[in-house]
């Protein structure tokens, strides 16, 4: 059966949690839609991106937020980055799969990444400053994928 | 097909997040219920609203959280208050439909809104601090409409 | 119907109203699954649990985050752990019931509680510093879970 989930966070562990539970559900066999809106858009931002012109607004939100899941922060215990790091070195001594690994795999896996355009306009971001192989769409997409699946998420 | 959707957070990009699914639901079709339970019960006080004897702790509970849509932070960037506005201002220059006017939709398309009873008891709320509109329930209310619907979301 | 949770948070208020909603459902005859992650497992520490040779990282996770309910904090309004005390002061004078009544409630109504095996590695949680009666299991048994139920929340 299919399965969507809604990528709202940009926190590390939760951008972390909805990638292991898409590889998960992909390598059991399920299509898996993954919509990305508001700050689940950032971990999809290439680190080097085109230049545009911008609202001096839109510029504000670009510049201050993550780009790409190198510079998530974690939703508790950041410690202005330092969480991250930890987190990432513990997950390498336990051999647990990076975020950059899960999301090539989600990629490999044909998990369908659909970036949420309302919120790309409003936060500025324009398709070539995110990573290849997205769809673009808005929520009626979203809800199409939803009714045909029997496990949504909201993270 | 029925959708539900828990409002539990009063962070003003939640709510937006779970009015913009509640109305693009509502337009395809859907019936659909809003469930608003502990911070997102937020988003339907009014501004100025009748005074009620209240506990000492319920009183500090209802002075310090936002009083309606327009007071609404951030879960992210919030910066005292600032981040909201620069949200508010970019959808503006985006034509993205307001907090206000989307909440206004929710109750013309028909959307049922309730109200969580306990959650109420808890933050001292009074039904008529809340706007209009209302269904005021419990738990069982919301999981009675959760198993007729085929896409449940906690945001 | 079956009934999932993902519990992912470990703020005060999410687990209450996780608990609430699993109680419910479960007293409505459902069979219900939470399933315990990240910042989630934190309800389930031990207050006093057995010491274990950890990982100078691990070691900090664990001592920095809380151990078990009495300990958890608000997701807004914290101040310090204040926020939690006067939550709870308040759902008692509004005789409502405490977390820890839940959670044995949840226990006694044989809510099937898994502790995700992959975030007890990278926290650095052995089976015994977490309660009696869990069971231990990875995303793949969730997702089992998750195909026979037809409501399944991330919180």
């Amino acid at each position: 059966m299919k399965k969507t989930i809604i990528l709202f966070s940009g926190d590390f562990d939760k951008v972390l949690a909805a990638f292991i539970i898409a590889n998960g559900a992909a390598a059991m066999g399920d299509d898996v839609t993954m919509f990305f809106t508001f700050w689940g858009l950032n971990c999809l931002r290439k680190p080097v991106a085109p230049a545009h012109k911008k609202s001096f607004l839109q510029g504000m939100f670009g510049g201050m937020m993550p780009k790409g899941p190198a510079k998530l922060g974690l939703s508790k215990m950041n410690f202005a980055g330092m969480g991250p790091k930890m987190m990432r070195r513990v997950m390498r001594q336990q051999n647990v799969t990076t975020l950059e690994e899960l999301m090539q795999t989600a990629k490999d896996q044909g998990i369908k990444m659909i970036a949420c355009t309302m919120s790309m306009d409003v936060l500025g971001f324009k398709e070539d400053e995110l990573i290849d192989g997205l769809e673009f769409a808005g929520v009626a997409t979203y809800l199409g994928e939803a009714d045909e699946s029997n496990v949504n998420l909201f993270i």
